[in-house]
């Protein structure tokens, strides 16, 4: 039988407002499981940029570490994205959430021309370069695009024509995708969904994990 | 066309190790909203009674708020449990997590003797009162037996020999349960599944939340 691909899943926190959003996380992992291939988790060992009180989005006077609070979602079993072993892995998955955005790389303040966590960075070079599958949801496909955007890789955020333009100063192409379905960019292997930024329900968020899942399974036999 | 059953679902916090399971949490609420009902959050505006690294399991020195944190898994639409309205309800939930033994009660440290946060009790014995369909997930069984036990309603939490008996001390009935199965009181409307308790795998919740889900709503319909 096919050995089935092996996932890493790289978290930015936990929660909607500063870090992984918890619904788009936990959907993929249960879309990877569903599906029969493995998971790790990832995150990079740094404090968060900021904390929100996901209730009333204001910022609040607390400081979190970024690998900490994802290891909520990951119950635990998580590891410094700085500390992995890329040829262990097949594919590797970005959930959405603010903290992609806040964590990863200072985008919100500071729009394209954000610095980006090296540990990020690298980790996405180094993917890209060893032809594993790179998936990523909702507002994180603004990250790969920076770091990834000079090979002229296809990506969707859904249809904000806004944030659309942005990612094609990065030399990305932008794609509007149906919130249910998933982007797919066979030749550089990168495949996105919009997530929360146009789902209206849990289950729509799900049905884009499920595509965005199932095509990454199908970029990775492809090797 | 019949009307869909309501629910709500109570929180304790965002992680395995001081508030709601994530996992357990999250497929609950996608259960419920492929299934065509509603939902609506609540959870105790309490502190917590602890923060725990849910990497390390430490208990560390930060103070958080119950409502705040579970305001994460619901991505804001939350409110204090005091203010539900139980008429606008036809099923509550609780996921499990340790903020289930913590948050809600003490059991974690007085055992079956503990006492529980009054808007837990009252919003159990309200619903049961009421007709409402309970259902609960991993260790939240203990909290609803320690409530409702006295009614002799039957509950799981798998097939933990020592929790069990600890259950059966309430007057309430333990069944022993597969992981990816309901135990199904119909007499009392109550629903429970084993969930982290026995599960291996988030796919095993996830079929585990599906059960109870599926039977809540049956019971629901028999009004």
């Amino acid at each position: 039988m096919e050995k089935m691909p092996r996932f890493a899943v790289v978290l930015s926190g936990c929660g909607r407002a500063d870090g992984s959003e918890i619904h788009e996380s936990v959907t993929a992992l249960l879309a990877i499981d569903t599906m029969g291939c493995t998971y790790d988790c990832f995150a990079p060992d740094i404090e968060q940029a900021m904390v929100v009180n996901n209730i009333t989005s204001e910022i609040v006077e607390e400081r979190r570490n970024v690998l900490v609070e994802s290891g909520r979602i990951a119950r635990g079993n998580i590891k410094p994205l700085s500390e992995i072993n890329l040829n262990e892995y097949d594919c590797i998955l970005f959930p959405g959430g603010l903290g992609a955005i806040t964590n990863w790389c200072d985008f919100q303040t500071k729009g394209i021309a954000c610095d980006v966590d090296t540990s990020i960075s690298n980790v996405l070079e180094n993917a890209y370069k060893n032809n594993i599958v790179i998936g990523a949801m909702c507002i994180a496909p603004v990250v790969v695009a920076k770091v990834l955007g000079k090979y002229n890789i296809k990506v969707t955020i859904g249809n904000d024509k806004q944030v659309a333009d942005v990612i094609r100063e990065t030399n990305a192409i932008h794609e509007n995708t149906e919130v249910t379905k998933a982007c797919i960019d066979t030749k550089n292997k990168i495949v996105t969904t919009p997530a929360y930024m146009l789902a209206n329900s849990i289950s729509e968020v799900a049905k884009g994990a499920n595509a965005m899942v199932k095509a990454m399974i199908e970029l990775a036999r492809q090797h």
